[in-house]
Parts: C-alpha cells; sequence; structure tokens
C-alpha cells in the first residue's frame, strides 16, 4: 500500500461530545492529518483543545474558514451545516456531516461503512452520517440482511442522555443527586425528569405520532439498505442510562433464519462484537459498550410468535460507532478512493 | 347491596413491599376485614406494622396460623406458597396466591379482573395473580382484543428496579450515589450494576434464550385471554428506575383497526388511563405511574410496518396494579360473589 495522501482537515462543531470524540479518533486511527482546524460558533472560539501533544485553539467559523480545507468533518447540528455546506463544497473541501440535514438528500450518499461502503463514490461534496440509533442498528442487521433479506423489522430502542448532547448527560446526573438528596429533580435539556424516569423519545412528533428520531430509523435503514419500501416501525425511548444505546429489534424474513446461522454470521461480522453468555445471564449493557468501537449484539433468539422471525438486543457507544467513529470510517474509505477532493493548490506541498 | 361480609385475612408476605402494598389497599378500598393476621418468615415475626390506627404485630407463619383465615393474600414468593397452600386450603380459606408457583396450574384461575373476572367462580382455593408485566399489558390490550381478536403481540418492556422488590430500589440508589461519588458500584441483589445502566431481565433462561419474565407474558397472557395458541414475543428489560414498569407494544391484527378507534376503546377501558397529549409530547412515564391504579397508556399509533398493526406504549404501577391492587381485586370478585369459603366455625359471630 502506498503512503496515504495527507489532509487538512477541519472539525466543524470541535467543543461538542462529537467534536471531542472525532479529536481523540483521528490521533487513534492514524488518519494522515497534515492540519487540524477546530471551528465552532463565536461562544466557543478562543478555547484551547490538546490534540497529539499540541494544544489548538478553536476559531470562530466564517467565510474563508475552508478555503484551506480538503475535508470537513461537521457535527455542529443541521441548521449549521446547512449554512455552511455550500461554502465547504464550494472550496473544494468534501464534508462528512452529522446533522440530519442531508441525509434523505438523493444526491447525498448515507453510509455506514460496514453496509453501505460503495455509496461514497457518488459523492457530490457531501456525504451524510446516519443518525446514531440508525447505524447502531444497521451495523447489527445486514449481515443477516445479505443472508436473507428481511422483511419487516420491530424495534423498541433504550436511548441514553448523551443522545442529547454533554448537557444532558450532567442533568441526568444533577437529577440523580436532587433525588438521592430527596429535592425535586429540575429539567431543563429535556421536557420531563430523566433520572429515575425514562419517557418517548422527546423530538418532534408527525402526524402519524412517529417521532423524528422514529422515522430516522425507518427512512435512514431503507436508503442505506436500499430497499426503499422497507417495513420498519420503531417505538424510541430516553432512558436515565448517561452512554451507550440499547435496542431490542425483532427481524422477520421471507423464510426461517435459524439462530445457530445468525449467531455465526454475527460472530463474523464487521463491527459487531458477539456478547452472549448464557450461563451468566451475560449480555449487552450500555456500561460495558460505552467506549467500544463494535456493536455489542447478542440474546439472539428465534421469535416466539412467528415461524420467520429472530429477536436480537444490542448496546453501542452512540457517540463512537453512532456519530464520530462513523464519520471517521467515512473519512478512511474515500481516502482510500482518493475521492477527498484536494483543490489544485491544495496539491502543492502535499506530502505522500 | 347488602352489606357486605366481613373477613379475617392472613397476609403471608407481609412486610414486603407488596405486603405493605396490601395493607394499603385493604384499608384504602374498605375492604371488609375482620380481623388481618401478618404472616412472615421467622426474620420478621415481631415486627410492627401500623394498620387503620391498630398496631398489628407480624407472626412467624405456622401450620396453626390458617385455621382462623378465611382468606390468605400471599406474595412470600414461590416456594413459600407451594409449602403453605395445601394447609390454607385444608383450613377452608381462600389463598389468593402473588407468586408464580400456581400461575400455569390448570386447576388455578389466573385472575386480572379488568380481562377475566368470570374465571374467579372456577376457583378450588387457590386463584392466582399474574405476573406484574403480564397484568399491566393485560389491561391495556383486553379492550382492543375484545373489539378484534389480536394476532401476534411483540414487546419489549422496561422494568423498574423494584420489580425484584425493595432491597433492588435501594441498591440502584446506592450504586447511583457511588457513581456520582467517582466510586464503583456495588452489585449485590442484580447481578450487574443497575444504576446508569440496563441489562436483559436477569431471571432464568430456557433453552430457547427467554428468560423466566418473557416467558410469563407469553404463557400467562394466552391463559388470561383464554387463547392458548396467541402468538406472543417479549424482550424484558431491567431498568434504573425505582418504581413502575413500562411496555413497548406492537399488536397485529386479522384487518386494520384504526387508531381512532383504539384510541376511543382505551379512554372508556376499565383499569386504564389515556395518556397523550401530542402537543407537548406528553405520554405515560413510570415516575407517574407510581402510585396510581390506572395502567397509562398512549402513543397509540398506526405500525408503519404493517397494515393491521397498531403500536401503544404503557407506564403501570408494577407493585400496585401488577400485583397488590390485582390481588385485592380478586378479593373483592370473591366476596362480591360469595366465593370466599367461610368454614362452619367462622360463620359463627360473622357480621351482616
Amino acid at each position: 500500500m502506498s503512503l496515504p495522501q495527507s489532509y487538512r482537515i477541519a472539525i466543524l462543531g470541535a467543543t461538542g461530545a462529537v467534536g471531542a470524540e472525532l479529536l481523540d479518533l483521528l490521533a487513534e486511527r492514524q488518519f494522515p492529518v497534515k492540519r487540524l482546524k477546530l471551528l465552532a460558533s463565536s461562544r466557543s472560539a478562543g478555547q484551547r483543545v490538546p490534540f497529539q501533544g499540541e494544544e489548538l485553539v478553536v476559531e470562530e467559523v466564517n467565510e474563508r474558514s475552508f478555503d484551506d480545507i480538503d475535508l470537513v468533518l461537521a457535527s455542529a447540528g443541521g441548521s449549521t451545516s446547512k449554512a455552511w455546506a455550500s461554502k465547504i463544497v464550494e472550496a473544494g473541501a468534501v464534508m462528512i456531516d452529522n446533522s440530519s440535514a442531508f441525509r434523505m438528500d438523493a444526491q447525498v450518499p448515507l453510509v455506514v461503512p460496514e453496509v453501505n461502503p460503495d455509496a461514497v463514490a457518488t459523492h457530490q461534496g457531501i456525504i451524510a452520517n446516519p443518525n446514531c440509533t440508525t447505524i447502531l442498528m444497521a451495523v447489527a442487521i445486514y449481515p443477516l440482511h445479505q443472508v436473507q433479506p428481511i422483511q419487516r423489522i420491530v424495534a423498541a430502542t433504550y436511548q441514553s442522555a448523551s443522545g442529547a448532547g454533554a448537557r444532558a448527560m450532567e442533568e441526568v446526573k444533577q437529577q440523580s443527586k436532587a433525588i438521592l438528596a430527596g429535592e425535586a429533580p429540575q429539567p431543563e435539556v429535556f421536557p420531563y425528569p430523566l433520572a429515575f424516569n425514562l419517557f418517548p423519545h422527546n423530538s418532534p412528533l408527525n402526524e402519524a405520532g412517529y417521532c423524528e428520531e422514529e422515522m430516522k430509523m425507518v427512512n435512514e435503514t431503507r436508503k442505506i439498505f436500499g430497499v426503499p419500501d422497507l417495513r420498519v416501525t420503531a417505538t424510541c425511548v430516553r432512558v436515565p442510562v448517561l452512554r451507550a444505546h440499547s435496542e431490542a429489534i425483532n427481524l422477520e424474513f421471507a423464510t426461517p433464519f435459524s439462530v445457530a446461522q445468525a449467531r455465526e454470521i454475527l460472530s463474523q461480522a464487521p463491527g459487531v462484537k458477539l456478547v452472549e453468555d448464557w450461563q451468566s445471564n451475560y449480555f449487552p449493557m450500555p456500561i460495558e459498550a460505552s467506549g467500544q468501537d463494535a456493536v455489542l449484539v447478542g440474546r439472539i433468539r428465534q421469535d416466539l410468535s412467528h415461524p420467520n422471525g429472530l429477536e436480537l438486543w444490542l448496546s453501542g457507544d452512540q457517540i463512537r460507532k453512532g456519530a464520530a467513529l462513523n464519520a471517521v470510517q467515512i473519512a478512511e474509505l474515500l481516502a482510500a478512493q482518493g475521492l477527498i477532493r484536494v483543490p489544485e493548490r491544495a496539491a502543492v506541498g502535499t506530502k505522500g
């Protein structure tokens, strides 16, 4: 293998939970970083962030921020991504966007590298990183889908506080302290107390009563799998876990899918770690999934209610594989295939 | 209505969480108590428990405990129920048993008063109170089943710590304190830390990989509904909630079931409280279900993956409706129908 090109990278939304994880992953996975620019809103500008022994200063994003950049990893929310996308593409950089802004755009590939890596090749400047809950499910069930197409998915999720950001995680801790001290919990980030409680995911509801998070699981899974009419339903629930999401997934196939075969497939599937110790009732748990790259999958069972059904259970780190790691994996795919369009002027002085 | 007979009642397992709730409910619902005897193991004997202004002393259960008793409310676990059932029945008393010991016994009615009240009439001395998770689901879905038979149920549960007893509830609090103080959580009641975590229900697994809790949902629902081949599958999960269980339930019917009709039916169903404020994303939550008699049901939606499917979400107090209240309701049914077999000697001095 030839020495990879090295890239000038910007992280847009560098001070958030996903931004911090992106920094860690670029270093950990030795992504060929030529230069790293940290961008954020004016509120976070000036913050100092360590990266590989250096200290980087967060800059406020502006019209010229992307002029000398090859690759932008964006995780600053949909409106920020929408506001800067055309500037990024015009500057000749590639944007891997963590927000939901472009996910369902027909021109934008929506990629889980373990599922549809080839989709990156069609990019026109923007590649979307799917919703966290969707990524975790896709990694776990696609290997089965490849062997026998999935007919229907019924999912119920158990989503941690950190899915709503670092402040939400802190809120659950503070509320827990309050309740343990006999005081009333104060909800700010979430509409209702989450400590020692749970509630249906509080994203906006559509007319059919599905929240945005649930519709992401439906629509994004269809797009990623390339099955526009895939039958998916979901109930998304926020639980008082700090980090990592869990999901109970019921799958239907056209004919029986043996548990033994499913287990065999998932024990070798990329991005999956089979966690099943039936003797000690030990299966995926969010505290163990936290910080891990792999999606932990277990409790693979024949569905008692359907001859062609399988049940499975997963826990996965939604900040890592559900967001930052998936984005960095996409960047790696792009780099390996020479799909990061390094502008002419950038080619000058490029190592490699 | 004639003045009801008054009964000599024993609570077996009086010092547990369900026992305490039984005492509250007998008082609150003005059940005609002639005399109340509190029974427990030797460990708890001698404890003093307040009841309607008096103080009752807990007695150690023995061979003669049931001689002067008409009705026994048992909530001391399966082995205790098995050990004393024949003594209770021989003494001429009726036993309403909260344990799983007799639930699947063909001679023993398994009763949810909102679902199969007539089953009490067939009792031969023992009536079983179903599993908490099963009761909550049955109350919520039976009204729909009456209008159009349910073909299939896919359930995922979110079960609170108190389902494993008061000590488990305390354990979650202690573990939460430890974690918030930067210390390691100590699991004792549960095999793994539950604070800020969750895991598949830790009851014993069968060969198909289903835990006991899940099989209770399958088998008990079939028996209560009187549909031996009802298709049910479930994933039961323990979550760091102190009290009240929640469930995401997917239902399939033979033909479409309109959301409007389901909502109308459930808004009037006995034991159900419809909790749906779509504007403010407000639905059933365990902290609000705690202490309530009704099962809170909401988020009734057309299943996006099946033309004949419905999705719903519930939270219910598993100690109250899921155990003690259901038992007291059974006692009320028995009393109203003269089905508490008051022994000859007991008839002497009976009021009413």
